[in-house]
């Protein structure tokens, strides 16, 4: 197994957890997002790639698998132990649902190409970009607190005390917090959560400073 | 069931896809999204999703399910038949990941909350707003339409000749393209797929001029 990932991209950083916790082995191919104007851009990443953004998993060298919530429910389907998901459909249901929340709602829009669009093409200014930056993960974070403080499935984790794919996007998503200095004391389940599950080898051994390409 | 639906919501048009695909009578609640400044932003239902998003979906009255993919991969679950996925995890992940880039790359950017951030918080004009959502739309086909383009798992639709997830992503997506005068003669393949997915019944009926809110 061959992962395409770059340190601090949040979407290979949830697919690193998801590898750890099945125990699967995999080469990581670093892909730089900021040098040379990104790597991701080059012809030779996008023969691997063409959405030219990573991660890209490669299980079977004839297909290579795009989006982290793809490759998870592939993981998922094909390395079943341990689950990641739920056993009922409507509990599947309300995890993925938590996981869809980070991935379609405050990710995308803090994406580094959309930064990129907003400041060189719209020509917002670095204060702006910033304020645009933590406008969508307060807000993101402010019902995924809600959401998570009131459902009784919570425990030490997302769901319950063992990982789930909602809590391989949280952990992602409340890095990326810390790095724009957000103040997560303000959604005490979310950063609860994040803590335990720092505590846990897959997600250590996930996090972006020990990886090979970490700066 | 229930879905609370809005006729122009591209996440709701999903669920409603999936829905009919699978032959599924429903309860359509109309939350209307621009209405005295948002339906989905007032209490009542934010009670119902404290998102304060469309779609929700309703089977079992004491688990509203929030996000379009989570709802389908639910009904996917509890309903299987005709199923929305193929059946190796190799093409599941591939169909998967189709959806996953309209969902997670070019939707999110250009959601009304989106928009209406840019131009009331950051203050752009009409048509720089306009630039953006055409920006996201047109680099989002341009990757999609070369992917459809060269797998050879395309057929009258994104994966063969019946519908899949990818298709319940796609057709809502050129729809919204169209609403803004995109040139979708541009990504033939996705043009190609979207015309023959709405001579489906289950695909026409769910299209948003139809909605019992439609304006």
């Amino acid at each position: 197994m061959k992962l395409y990932s770059y340190f601090r991209s949040s979407a290979s950083y949830r697919v690193r957890i998801a590898l750890n916790l099945k125990n699967l082995p995999y080469e990581y191919v670093p892909v730089h997002l900021v040098r040379e104007g990104g790597e991701q851009l080059k012809p030779a990443y996008r023969q691997v790639n063409p959405e030219a953004i990573v991660p890209s998993f490669v299980d079977d060298e004839h297909h290579t698998i795009h989006q982290s919530l793809a490759i998870i429910e592939y993981l998922e389907e094909t390395q079943p132990e341990p689950p990641l998901l739920p056993k009922s459909a409507l509990d599947r249901a309300y995890v993925r649902s938590l996981a869809l929340q980070i991935a379609c709602e405050i990710h995308p829009v803090n994406n580094l190409r959309v930064l990129k669009y907003l400041k060189h093409t719209v020509g917002v200014d670095d204060a702006t970009k910033d304020a645009w930056y933590r406008h969508w993960i307060e807000s993101g974070f402010e019902t995924l607190e809600q959401r998570l403080a009131q459902d009784p499935r919570t425990g030490k984790l997302s769901f319950g005390d063992t990982p789930t794919v909602a809590d391989l996007c949280l952990v992602p998503q409340v890095y990326n917090a810390n790095r724009f200095k957000i103040d997560t004391t303000r959604y005490p389940t979310i950063q609860r959560i994040n803590d335990y599950a720092l505590t846990l080898d897959a997600f250590a051994r996930a996090e972006p400073g020990v990886q090979p390409d970490s700066e």
